[in-house]
C-alpha cells in the first residue's frame, strides 16, 4: 500500500519545487544533491580510494593499511604492550587480537608476556617483520605517496594533512 | 624461539640509529613515527571521528551516514533503480540489499518492480521517509556541519572538500 502510494506521489512530481537543475540531468546521471557538500561522505570516498591504491602498491607483501600501521608503531615503540598499541590506533581489542594472530603466524611480530605485569603482552617485530616493514615503507613512499604528491601537489598535500590533524584533534 | 631472539635484538637497541627523538618520549607517549605523515591513515582517523559525530547528531532518528546518503540520493533521483544508486555510492550489492530491507521495514523507502525491466527495482521514498530525511538534513546542518565549520573555518572547509574531490576524481 505505502509502496504504490509513495510511487504515485513521486511520479506526480518528477521535478520537485526547489530542485536544483543538474547539467547532467539529460545524460541520465545521478544527481548527488547535498551529498557532494557533506564532508564525511567526501572523506569516506577519498579514504576508500586511497586504501585501494595502498593495497595495490604493497600487494607483493600482502599487507593491509591497518597491518602496516601496526608494524610501524611496534617498530617505533618496541616493548610497548598490546593495549597501548591498540588504543593508539583506535583498533577494538577483538579485532586487534585477530590481527596479531595473523601477523604472528606470518612471523612478522611476537607477543611476549611482560615481566612487570604478567597479564599484559608486550609487542615487538621479528627480524622478518623489520625486513617486510622496510620493504613496505619503500613501496608506500615510491609508489603510493609519490602518486598522492603528484595528484595533490606537495603544498596541498601538507595543507590536507594539517586540516585532517585539526579534525582529529579538535573535532 | 624467534620470539625471544627478537626480544633480545629489540632490547639491545632501545634507541635505534637514525631514530628521531620524540619530545613526549619521557612522558611515555607512543611515538607515531611516519604514521602521522601518511595521508591514508590521517583520512581514516578523521573520517571515523566525523562519522561518530554524525551518528550522535542524528541519534534521535537512528540513521547511519550510509543510510542517510541512500535516502538523500533516492529523494534526489526518484524512480532510479537499485543498481544505479548502489553503484553511485560504491555500496556492494549484498550490503545494499540488506540496507534497503532495513529502510523498507522502517517504511522509509520502497522498492517497486520497474515497468520497463521486470528484473530491476526502482526506489523511492515514502512520505515517512521524506519526513525523516528532512529532519535528518536539519540536524546534520545545524549540529554536525555547523560544528565542522566552527572547527575548520568556512574557507578551510571548502578547500578540504575541493582536495577530497580531486582525490576521488584523479587519484
Amino acid at each position: 500500500m505505502t509502496g504504490s502510494r509513495a510511487a504515485e506521489l513521486n511520479a506526480s512530481k518528477p521535478g520537485k519545487a526547489g530542485d536544483v537543475v543538474d547539467d547532467h540531468e539529460e545524460a541520465g546521471q545521478i544527481k548527488m544533491g547535498e551529498l557532494s557538500e557533506l564532508l564525511g561522505y567526501s572523506l569516506k570516498r577519498a579514504q576508500l580510494r586511497i586504501f585501494d591504491d595502498f593495497i595495490r602498491c604493497v600487494a607483493s607483501l600482502n599487507l593491509t593499511p591497518a597491518q602496516f600501521s601496526v608494524l610501524l608503531l611496534i617498530d617505533r615503540n618496541p616493548g610497548r604492550n598490546q593495549t597501548e598499541i591498540a588504543n593508539t590506533l583506535g583498533i577494538l581489542r577483538p579485532n586487534f587480537v585477530a590481527m596479531l594472530d595473523s601477523l604472528e603466524s606470518r612471523e612478522l611480530c611476537v607477543r611476549v608476556r611482560s615481566a612487570n605485569d604478567r597479564r599484559s603482552h608486550i609487542l615487538m617485530l621479528t627480524d622478518n617483520g623489520r625486513t617486510i616493514l622496510a620493504r613496505a615503507k619503500k613501496l608506500v613512499a615510491t609508489k603510493h605517496e609519490a602518486r598522492l604528491n603528484e595528484v595533490l601537489g606537495p603544498a596541498n598535500r601538507a595543507a590536507l594533512l594539517g586540516m585532517l590533524a585539526t579534525l582529529a584533534r579538535d573535532f
